[in-house]
């Protein structure tokens, strides 16, 4: 960050988890402003396309992972056998290593984004529709369309190499780097593996719970809580103790967070959510929740399911609410939504029995409460 | 390596070039069996994904990146400033380091492949045909074809995933890793840079030579020669001098090397380059030697060429034949050839004056020769 943003965001050892979004959004900003400098010298042609990725970037979202990360440090510290500066964690270090996570999500949402051949993303056009906008006003050569996702292959591709640049060159101490390296493998393999899986499963029709639920195991609860929680435990030196109960915890609050993204997509409300009605009923994703509902519904349920899922626009409210009927009657949404309170609960209790500080313990529940109960 | 591997292959510090290839063979395919058992409980499916990425990294490659950070590092140890063990450097850690330029190689190729819409790379399918084929072979659900282009986007992640965790968890030491890590980062944006350029600039129908050497300077010289010496090099503690005459060679036969594929690619005997005959000319790419002949020729040979270019299978031998002779007449072939023979020798001078051991000198300066001499 430059003096002035410091200033805004000075960084303590016991900085809130609330505090960590608007301090990574500015060391994001910062660090993208001096990599496009650093590599101005390989042309124009090749500014304009890390200016999509640093609009793409700064353009929001709710740095989730950044923010998992910091409590798993704060946890270390806070009661959980790690210690500063014995666990070599260097204030001014932690910023990068948190800012790191973002750029994976980026990778990871800029490449899902042309695989789910999806337009917008968070108001915005997708990066992959916006090189296609850029070649197609220009009058440029070729298809506009293989051109947006030629190149936003390539800058996925690039903000992977950024964030292993700003996480092995975040200043971290090279012991805290080695104890953390096994999650850090560990992270990005479950999100591309679990992401493989998701494709597959979707291409092989799989309708089998267990199936969608190692989806939500990898691509999201491992990726987005347990392993932030981990590598930022391990990183400030937490005993084995420690490290093994927030792994837990983050697995639980990961799957419970799905499971609820899943309720959502089918019951939410989308005055709340900002999505279409029934969304995950226009795509037909098998996801937890319905394979829930084909199991269970009676031989004309599961017929009316299959029938009218995954039919897009085509489908009238009428439609939606009919499918919604049936989800509810076969017992899989309360299903779903006890799965999500045994996992919730279980989790809040480990935390309240970790040992841990007082203030972390209860930042951490009221976020795990959060992202659970959440309605949108 | 296995016990046995590692008797196969004992690495020393005095290793000759020549040994790098079947050395980084042995280790690539240990660690990617390794990892597969390592990630096995993400189910069959990921395994499947996994073993196309092993076929792709295992099925030849002439591993010429880990040779030149080989010769980096000797060049280091051989009268380059370095010394080991000061230098951080472990023999065991070293063929790790090596092997993660594959992976990186690995994602570069999988994901051009998906970009340049090929078939085949050396004789296989490439990775997005395999798994187009698979799921077309198991009557999977969906476009066989978008199917085969995501799983080969994912591959490609993991593989560059695993090119950092190798290479920041090798086990060389932290100073040598710190030492090298600008090089490291600059290597891995300026080929992702370099490839964004290439891809800009087919489609802005740019015929400006700037241009297309500015691509050879980026996606070819750099990231194939000079950054992998220079990784080398500050591996193993070269001094500044060392490092930046290192650098300068490998830029220059890097180059050299490219200008000579320019150069195969419209004058090589297909009996020997192994590739259709007049492969530029049929695609229409604008390489450097092509652009060189638009910019020389007078009106009538460049309309014949504008005409001419990119027509694919429907080219005739004859007007392959005719292509060829307008862009010799220009005198683009010759002065192609000029540029190649200044890089080398500009190369093999420097080398020869660089104060490095006659050994590493040697077999340097011979590898310069071999690829920019090199008739396929």
């Amino acid at each position: 960050m430059s003096t002035d943003e410091l200033a805004a965001h000075p960084w303590r050892l016991d900085s809130p988890l609330s505090a960590v979004p608007s301090a990574v959004d500015a060391q994001l900003k910062e660090y993208l402003n001096r990599s496009q400098e650093e590599f101005s010298h390989i042309g124009p042609l090749v500014g304009g396309a890390i200016t999509v990725l640093r609009d793409f970037i700064v353009n929001g979202g709710k740095r989730v992972r950044p923010t998992f990360a910091w409590a798993g440090i704060r946890a270390a510290l806070e009661g959980g056998g790690g210690s500063s500066p014995a666990a070599g964690i260097d204030q001014g270090a932690i910023l990068n290593a948190l800012s790191a996570f973002e750029f994976i999500q980026a990778c990871a949402l800029i490449h899902d984004d042309i695989i789910d051949r999806s337009d917008t993303r968070r108001g915005f056009p997708t990066a992959h529709r916006t090189f296609e906008s850029k070649h197609h006003e220009r009058g440029w050569l070729g298809s506009s369309e293989h051109y947006g996702i030629s190149q936003a292959i390539l800058i996925g591709d690039l903000a992977f190499a950024w964030a292993d640049d700003l996480y092995n060159g975040s200043g971290l101490s090279t012991t805290a780097l080695q104890r953390a390296r096994p999650a850090w493998r560990a992270m990005r393999t479950e999100v591309i593996g679990g992401q493989i899986l998701d494709i597959a499963l979707e291409a092989n029709g799989s309708e089998d719970v267990a199936d969608s639920f190692a989806v939500i195991k990898y691509k999201t609860a491992s990726y987005t809580v347990a392993r932030p929680l981990h590598i930022g435990a391990a990183l400030a030196g937490a005993n084995e103790q420690t490290q093994t109960m927030l792994r837990n915890v983050g697995q639980d609050i990961g799957e419970a967070f799905q499971l609820r993204d899943d309720q959502l997509g089918v019951f939410g409300d989308p005055e709340v959510t900002g999505k279409p009605s029934g969304d995950d009923l226009r795509t037909g994703k098998r996801t937890t929740l319905i394979n829930e509902a084909l199991q269970r519904g009676d031989e004309s349920q599961v017929a009316a399911l299959r029938e009218g899922l995954g039919k897009g626009e085509e489908s009238a409210e009428t439609d939606i609410e009919r499918l919604r009927d049936i989800i509810y009657d076969t017992g899989a949404q309360a299903e779903v939504e006890k799965l999500i309170e045994a996992r919730t609960q279980r989790a809040i209790e480990s935390l309240r029995a970790g040992g841990l500080g007082a203030d972390i313990t209860a930042e951490l529940t009221q976020l795990a409460e959060e992202l659970t109960h959440r309605r949108f």
